[in-house]
This record gives C-alpha cells, structure tokens and sequence, in this order.
C-alpha cells in the first residue's frame, strides 16, 4: 500500500467511522486542528491576500502559525496529544504551511480547502480526518493567527475543557475582558462550575460600544477566543443537526478526496456545495436556544492572549518602552509616545514626536496609521486593489514551491531580481518570447539546462540565456542557491513563461 | 591667455578695483549671486550633509538651486542682469551644483568654499568677483534653497531694492508676517518711505513665542527673508568696516584663488583665516546702532515666500487638498487630514487616519514625524550619526561627477549597483583586492578597459572583472550608459579601491 493510499484510507475510514461512533466509549487522546484559511488585510500591508498573517512572525521570530501548531508541546494534563495536529490551509498557501510547519519539526497533516467557506466547514474536515479509526479524539481547534504569551496557563485551560469535551459538551475558552471591545463576540456566563468554568447561557454578536461597557461592566460576559474544545462526534452530531447539508458536504468532500504525499485534498465539486459559515454562526450561537445541539461550557483563559486583529492590538500585545513605544527591526523613537514602528523591508525607520502611530514599512509599501483608525486599513486596501496597485494583494518577494523571488530593482527594459533556490528543489523548465536573462551565483551551486546542454556554476559564476532557449535553474547541492538574475527586453511580464516541465504540476 | 588664467585675472581685478573704486560712478547692473553652501539635516532624510536641500525638487521637479538660479530670468525693470550668476557652494557639492546648473541652461561662476565659514564670507568672496573690472555691480543675493511662488512680484520688489542700493544703501527683502514664526529673525520697520519699502529701524533675533506675537500684532516688524541687494562696494566697505580680519581674509583668498576651468577656488589657507560669521550678524545687526556702516532699507515682499526650514514649513508652502493633505508621489490617504506624504524610493506611501503628520519616504529611510516637533529632527540626525547611521549623511543613491551609482541590493558575500554613466564620462581606472565584478549593460554602450584589452559592450552584454583587474567604464555614447553590476568577494567596501588614473583629479 502506498503512503498516499494509506493516507487516504485513512481519512475515508475516519469520515465513515465518525458518524457511526458518535457516543462510543470515550477517548482521551487530544488532536491539535490548527484553522489555518485566514486571508485578512487588517495587518496590512505584512499581511497580504498572497503571504497572510498566520504566515508571518507578527510578535516574535517563529510565524503565528508556527507558534500554534507547537502550542500544545509540553503539555502534561490528564490526556495524550497527538503527535501530529491536523492543518486546514487555503490552496494558495499550502506551500508555506507546509514548509512553515516542517522547519517548526512538526509533522501535521494538511488538509487543503478546495474553497473559502469559513471555519465550520473546515473544523467539520478536521473532525472527519481526527475521527479516524473510530477514535474519536477531542480537537484543540485553534485559529492559527492568534498569540498566546503563557503557555502553561494554556494549558491548565485546556486540560479542564478537555475533561467536558470528554463527557460530550462543547468547550470554549473565554478571556475575561479587559476593556469594553467592540471588536470581540461576547459570552453571557451561565451557571459557574466548581473547575472555574461556566456554563454557556449564549453567545452574542460584537457589540456597540455602549452595549460592550455593559458587558464589561456586569462582569457576567467574556470575550470568545475561537479556540473550541470538543470530541470529534459531537461536533459532527451536532453540525449533523444544525446543518445536514454542510454536513454533507464535507463528509461527501472527504471521502472522495485524494492524498498527493504532503497534502489530503477534499473533492472540490462536493466541498463546494457545503455552505460558508463560521463555527460561531453555525453552531455555538445555537447553545443556549431551544435548537441546541449540546450543552457548551467555557473555561477562563487568562494568558495574554491576543487575537492580533489589529496594529492597534498587535501594540497592545507587545511589550513596551517607558514611552509605551514599540520597535521591530532598524527603528529610532525621538520624542514618540505610545507607537509602533517596525522595518521590516530593512529601511531606517524614525518617528518624530508621534503619538499613538503605527508605521510599518515593507519593500514596496509603508502604513502610517493612527492607531485608533487601524479598522479603515481595509477600506484602504479594498480602495488600492480596486486601482489594481499590487501592493494590495502581492509581496515584492514572492514565495514558490522552490524557494522564493525578489524584484529588487527595475527599468525601463530590464528587471534585476534575487532568486533563491532550496536544496534539492528545481524551477519549471521554461522559455520566454521576448526577455533574455543574465544569471550569476552569489552563493552555492547551480545546475543550469540550456538549450541542449546542462552545467555546473559555482559562486561568482555566471551564464546567459537568450529570449527562446529552453531553461531550468536547479540546485542540486545541499545549501541554498542565491542567484541574481538580470532580465532584458520588451515585455517583462511574469506571464511571458511558457513551462514545459514542472515538478510542482504547473506545466498547465 | 588660457581660459583659466583669464578667470583668475578678472576675478583678481576685481578684488582689488573693488576697494579702490567704492563709491565711484553708479553701475546699474545687477549680479545675481546665489549662496549655495547650506548643508540643513532640518528636511532629513531627503536633505543630507552629502546631498543638501537645495539641491533635491522640494517643491516641485527643478531642484531648489535651479529654481534660484533661473529666478532673475526675465527681470524687466530700470536694470542690467547679469547673464552669468555668481554661486558660492561647498567642495562636497561643487559638481552637482555645476551640473544642475549647465542643466538649467545658465552659464554660472562658481566659487567653491575651501571649508565652512557661514554666509558674510560666501557673500564677500561673491562681491569681490562681482566687482570685476571696476564695475561695482548690484548684488542680488538669494539663498539657494528658499522657495517663492509669485516671480513678477518678487522682480517688483527687487527693482524697488535695486534703486536703493543704488543710492549706497543696503536693501533687504522682508515678509510681512503671516503668523508669530519663531523660526525667523525679524526686522523692526523705521520711517516709511514712498516706494513701500521702510528704513530699517534694526534686526531682531530669532524671539520668543510671546514676543514673536507681539511683534505680529504691532505691524512694525517683518520677517528677514534671507536675500539682500546691495552694491558689491558697499558691502566691501561696510565689512572691512565691522570686520576687517574677515575682509582682508577674503581679499587674499580670492586673490590667491585659482581657476580649474569649471570652478574658482579661493586660497584654502587664507579663507581659512576668516572668522565664521553670517550676513546677519557680521553687518546686518549694526544697522541702527551707532556702529552703523551705513544706511538699511527693508522692501516689502508678497511673493509665496518659503524659506522651506522644516517639513512644516514645506507642507504650508504647497498647495493642499480638501482635507489639507499633501502628497507627493505614490500616496494615498485615507481619512487623514493636514497630513504631508512623499513617496521618494518609490514605494506605496498609505496614510490611515492621522493628523498633522509629515511622511517622507526614501530609498534608505522613513521619516514620520507630527507637524508641531519637526524641529527635533535636528537631534535625531545627530543621534544617527552619532550610532554611525549611514543614513544620516549619505543617500544610497551616490552622485559622482561621471553619474552615479545605486546600492540596490547586498547580502553577505555580494552587492548589487545600479550604475549610471553619463555620455562622454569615464569612471577612473581602478583595481579591486577583494571584490570580482560582473557588468551587465542595460541601456545605452559601454567602453570597458579590462587588463590590456579594450572593447565595446552593447546592451545586453555583459563581462567579468576578475579581482586583481585592473578596469575602467567608460560611456563613448550619446545616451546614458546604464548597468548592473554584482560585485561578489568577501569584503565590499567602497575604501576597496586603487585608482591609475582619474579625469576628476581622484586618484591621490
């Protein structure tokens, strides 16, 4: 049996052993589901359509999405967790989730939405694949775009929701609110529960600010995480309930999907039919009414959690001078208070007697923002994609299966780009109409077709190759391969490509 | 008579007609001398010691400088213009003050500081050269990196200073205050006279904010603009006069100077002997006192006048939109308001809600700065510098006299330039110990001299410059010759250089 088919029997059995066992003996066995299909421009312009926040190392070196899927090591509580958590990530990002996740040395099955349809179906695939072997697991779902500063506190959370995910309620953490958000759905607390937690009395959308300070005031609502605990079946059961057809759906999506060795893809025709929705619509806002599927509890996480949702939270996530100023990267405050200023395209940043300003500055675009105006950045960049600026959407390095591109500079008729190649990996072989390119190595070692012939260079080496000739850069050696590539010509369109062979099934 | 020798023989005349012949026959001629040895940090980061304010487009696609020296064009009053102004500028700065000049298509005298010593020597070296032949022109001394909007009003003005000046007195252009600046020295208006212009009663320093609004709301005090008309004779006089140690330093100077061709130089040892001092203070300041030279007179000035002295003052000096913004480049604001924005480096500048905020993006470095502090840029120049900050002095693109060169790229063991060869220019011959180069010809042709062979690079071409070469660009061409150069070696600093031979006197 191969791996591929392994994987899939695996998942299929899963699909099919969930429904069955829904109510089975109880396992205490925890599967990290890490919801990986975020794509929001409020943290622009680092988090882009093509390169999104969970991608990024928003408050330390390690992406958001990194941070989560090694959330759970180390935890010590009554349960097993399991080795590999399960990822659901969009299609466009599934290279770097994948790759994010093995330099983190986690091993996860990824599974890849063939369509946006928001975070319930995407738990539902999770809880199809965690089920497997009739197991049915408890998943630790977590939006993978989140900060949490104290793990341990965490931890202790996650070890008492677990113990009422095992007995078939719906867990959630809550963070205890700090300040009348509007930003945040609300809890209303019912009952307390001798563990610290409540009962669940309902969910309530975000509210206005004067509803929020009541909220805050009452001390009887707490902010929602979206980090759920619950056993697989009991999910299933009560989407099954709530929502036959996206259900349906997904189970239909699951089982006829395909495993390709790093990715499981759910059948795209079937999982296109499950409707959008979020877990919170779908199914928490039902506890508490008279359709609920299943009792819900939620236990207080005070952690310094922080959902990142804006720079303003990213601020107020981070620690800071005695200004109350934050800096990342080549940054000078002279008379600044309560800022955030990071470089991150390397350029020296420096505020002057600012208050309040968030400025981040990337290769090809810089935000200047007053951090109580952060919500109109995706007003922005809804305005510039409109003016089809790239910034709005697409980084100046843009990331491929085998490595990544820079433009760093470009004219009239030429272009100069930095290319880097990850050991063993391998661009299309391809041709170009109307740009000829210039390639010398600055660092490790190429392998280069061109034409009919195939060489070696070596740093400081260099080679031509004329618009028309068949090509294919390689790195065969075991560092990276950094290039400068200089194009010349006419057009210089990334759409003048025509790839005759490709590793990474781009050839059509 | 060589050119050269016939430069220095006219400028050497007129140093010592100049004190011979003050107060003979009246000359209705006007010399405009521009004082172009400013090296501000006040508009950081675009204005750096190596590439000053008055030499970048602040307001619009002329360079400060170029505006100046074109601003007596068309002059249509009682008087003479001098077609050929007299500049005065720093060592550091001569050939893109000679360039940005021939560009404006005015054929200027260029007198180059041999070191700093404030604007009374400047202007000194400036009549001493202006007295030519006995001549005694008027001077119309204007600094080089103020702007002014309404040019006919400002010929006005100066037809009105002229006439005074004629007369033996000293003419100063004043502004009618707008607003209580205390960025400004102000000057105290004596009787009024029938032309507009005032006896100058005294100069003020640079006040207080209290005192400053009492000045405003007296009506008696304008603000000192900066530009002086005056007979070359009369200012001699006035300075041996106050200052004799200063005047006799500058004689000697000019008389001991030499001319290159392109630019006059004035002794170093001798100017070095003269006190540092500033119009103001060395001679202005002494009107109305009894140490007075001789008599002042301040001629009104309403002409959009800017001594552009902070990036407040340029975002006043521009016109702005409905929301009072500025921009500048790639800009877009949203929701914000009496905002400037400057996109220099070329990268998307977005402004999110903020107030009285000043934006300046360059190649290297962003300024965010709030209107109300932009003095303390200033302070935050020196601290960079004292943190050996390259941004604070020099820009990444760097001008040389054959062009210039732009490090758009560098990791550990390469760099990438830009480099820009202007027609007829050769960069020096030269020979690197540590650094291989490899040229690619973008644009335009190359002349390479590469060990003992010689040969034409076409676009699209390129070579390689093994380290130990010796090798030298050159542009044989009509067009700009652009490349891309990739420099790989283990050390690539700009000191790793041996120069055979250089056009431009480099080589020791």
């Amino acid at each position: 049996m191969t791996n591929e088919a392994r994987t899939e029997d695996r998942l299929k059995t899963g699909a099919a052993s969930a429904e069955a066992d829904s109510g089975a003996s109880r396992c205490r066995r925890i599967v990290p589901v890490i919801l990986a299909g975020g794509s929001g421009t409020r943290l622009w312009p680092m988090s882009r359509e093509q390169f999104p926040k969970q991608l990024i190392g928003i408050v330390g070196r390690d992406s958001l999405l990194q941070a989560t899927v090694s959330r759970m090591k180390g935890f010590s509580g009554d349960f097993e967790v399991a080795a590999e958590p399960i990822i659901v990530c969009g299609e466009e990002h599934r290279f770097t989730t994948e790759e994010q996740t093995r330099e983190s040395g986690v091993d996860a099955r990824i599974i890849v939405e063939p369509a946006r349809r928001d975070t319930a179906p995407a738990l539902t695939l999770a809880a199809l694949a965690a089920s497997k072997d009739g197991e049915d697991a408890i998943m630790v779902a977590m939006p993978a775009d989140h900060s949490i500063a104290d793990i341990p506190a965490l931890h202790r959370a996650i070890a008492i929701a677990a113990e009422h995910a095992e007995r078939g309620v719906i867990a959630t953490l809550g963070i205890p609110p700090t300040r009348p958000d509007t930003g945040f759905g609300y809890i209303r607390l019912g009952a307390a529960l001798e563990d610290g937690a409540h009962e669940i009395d309902r969910f309530v959308e975000k509210p206005a600010a004067e509803l929020a300070a009541q909220y805050v005031a009452a001390g009887t609502y707490w902010w929602n995480s979206g980090i759920f605990v619950v056993r697989a079946s009991v999910w299933l059961a009560a989407l099954q309930k709530l929502n036959g057809e996206m259900h349906a759906a997904c189970c239909a999506a699951l089982g006829e999907g395909k495993d390709d060795g790093k990715f499981f893809r759910p059948a795209a025709a079937q999982f296109g039919r499950a409707p959008s929705d979020s877990i919170d619509y779908a199914v928490m806002e039902h506890i508490g009414t008279p359709s609920k599927p299943c009792d819900g509890v939620v236990v207080p996480l005070v952690a310094g959690w922080s959902d990142l949702g804006s720079w303003d939270a990213v601020w107020d996530a981070m620690d800071k001078d005695d200004s109350g100023n934050v800096a990342s990267g080549r940054v000078v405050f002279e008379g600044a208070t309560s800022s955030y200023a990071r470089s991150e395209g390397g350029r020296l940043v420096a505020c002057v007697g600012t208050t309040n300003i968030i400025v981040v500055e990337t290769d090809d675009a810089v935000l200047v923002a007053d951090r109580s105006r952060v919500q109109d950045i995706k007003g922005l960049v809804a305005r510039i994609r409109e003016q089809h600026a790239p910034e709005a959407d697409t980084h100046r390095k843009v990331r491929r299966p085998w490595g990544f591109y820079d433009s760093i500079e470009h004219g009239e008729r030429f272009q100069v780009k930095r290319i880097v190649v990850s050991p063993g990996s391998k661009l299309s072989l391809q041709m170009h109409h109307h740009r000829a390119e210039h390639w010398i190595v600055v660092c490790g070692t190429a392998l280069v077709t061109r034409g009919e012939e195939q060489f070696l260079l070596s740093e400081n080496e260099s080679t031509f190759i004329p618009l028309g000739v068949r090509h294919r850069l390689e790195n065969p050696g075991k560092v990276p391969l950094e290039i400068i590539e200089v194009q010349s010509g006419s057009y210089l369109g990334e759409d003048d490509i025509v790839r005759f062979d490709d590793t990474y099934g781009r050839c059509n």
